[in-house]
């Protein structure tokens, strides 16, 4: 397969969970779902994941989009994230490639105030290189949120709105900068009652 | 850095949350944390996620004995994990690798019965051939688990300590195939309400 093959059937995708740790669970997700378009993406949820699929802006507005609506009923949820763009895997919702570019959810979301924390990393996978790529794109966050290390990952605090479009951005530099199959995994967390900071353990 | 150097200071590390779906969850998550001997690995828990770091045999002692205590309280819980082993990073709790190689919790767990529905993706970083690693490593898990195809991930199912312990089979394979940097992504759930099987949105 060559890479203009590659780039024409670039469909992004995101596998992702949204936890209430809340009684009300069902609740929180059945009112964040109803409250979303997502008339321009492939979904498919099971009893592990929920599966995204479309252009990458859609993708995105969507995923941010449920996150936004779950955390603003006030519960403490927590999302996590796998987004991915690249040559491997299945063709489902191929059709949904054929959507103008208007994130459909945008203009509802935009202005809500919701702090958030969360923590990113992202693997450009199949080059040497990808530590490189890894850096820069840590740098450019800084001009959207607070950014700080965490194991394994980059710490991001700040409105969730700003978290999530730095989030999108980053993703899309990291393709067009040439990386043929890039994955980035996503954990937030919104009105948890913990402190922020660490607290190491014995 | 040359191999040598990296493949002596390979130590493994982890950053998970385990998220009970239920206003219990603060209850939940500190009884499976008591129950558990951590005395083998450094950790450390923030408000997004919990870091383990360690030899790679007690990082997933630990967070598989974490998740089984806490989904044998019968609370819907889902567990989400990124393990990793490699080169670039952080040092902390590097002397935590002059632990010996027994499991302290594997007595404990081992015959817990806890049904599980997984997903697991792994990622051989720096490398052009990851896909055929990736395919080979999948293969490996069908002697342990019901395996199964799903988007940007394969879905086991299965008893959680077999779920578990074939993943790290499939991670410790991955590493010693000569993967410098392995990332390995896993999503659970246990006891939940939803039934089996995916369930197509327009």
């Amino acid at each position: 397969m060559t890479n203009q093959q590659c780039s024409e059937s670039r469909i992004a995708g995101c596998s992702f969970s949204v936890h209430p740790m809340s009684d009300n669970f069902i609740e929180v997700i059945t009112h964040a779902l109803k409250s979303v378009d997502k008339s321009k993406v492939w979904m498919e949820t099971d009893d592990v994941t929920t599966t995204i699929r479309g252009k990458l802006v859609h993708v995105f507005d969507v995923t941010k989009s449920i996150f936004i609506h779950a955390a603003k009923t006030g519960e403490h949820v927590a999302f996590q994230a796998t987004y991915s763009l690249g040559c491997p895997g299945d063709s489902a919702g191929d059709v949904y490639m054929a959507e103008d570019d208007i994130p459909a959810n945008n203009t509802q979301i935009k202005d809500i105030k919701q702090p958030v924390a969360a923590k990113f990393s992202l693997y450009p996978l199949g080059g040497g290189n990808y530590m490189d790529v890894i850096m820069k794109q840590i740098e450019a966050m800084r001009k959207h949120v607070d950014v700080s290390h965490a194991h394994y990952s980059t710490r991001l605090d700040g409105e969730s709105i700003k978290v999530l479009n730095g989030l999108e951005q980053v993703f899309n530099a990291t393709v067009d900068g040439g990386s043929n199959h890039t994955v980035m995994t996503v954990s937030m967390s919104a009105n948890s009652p913990s402190h922020k900071g660490a607290n190491e353990h014995e």
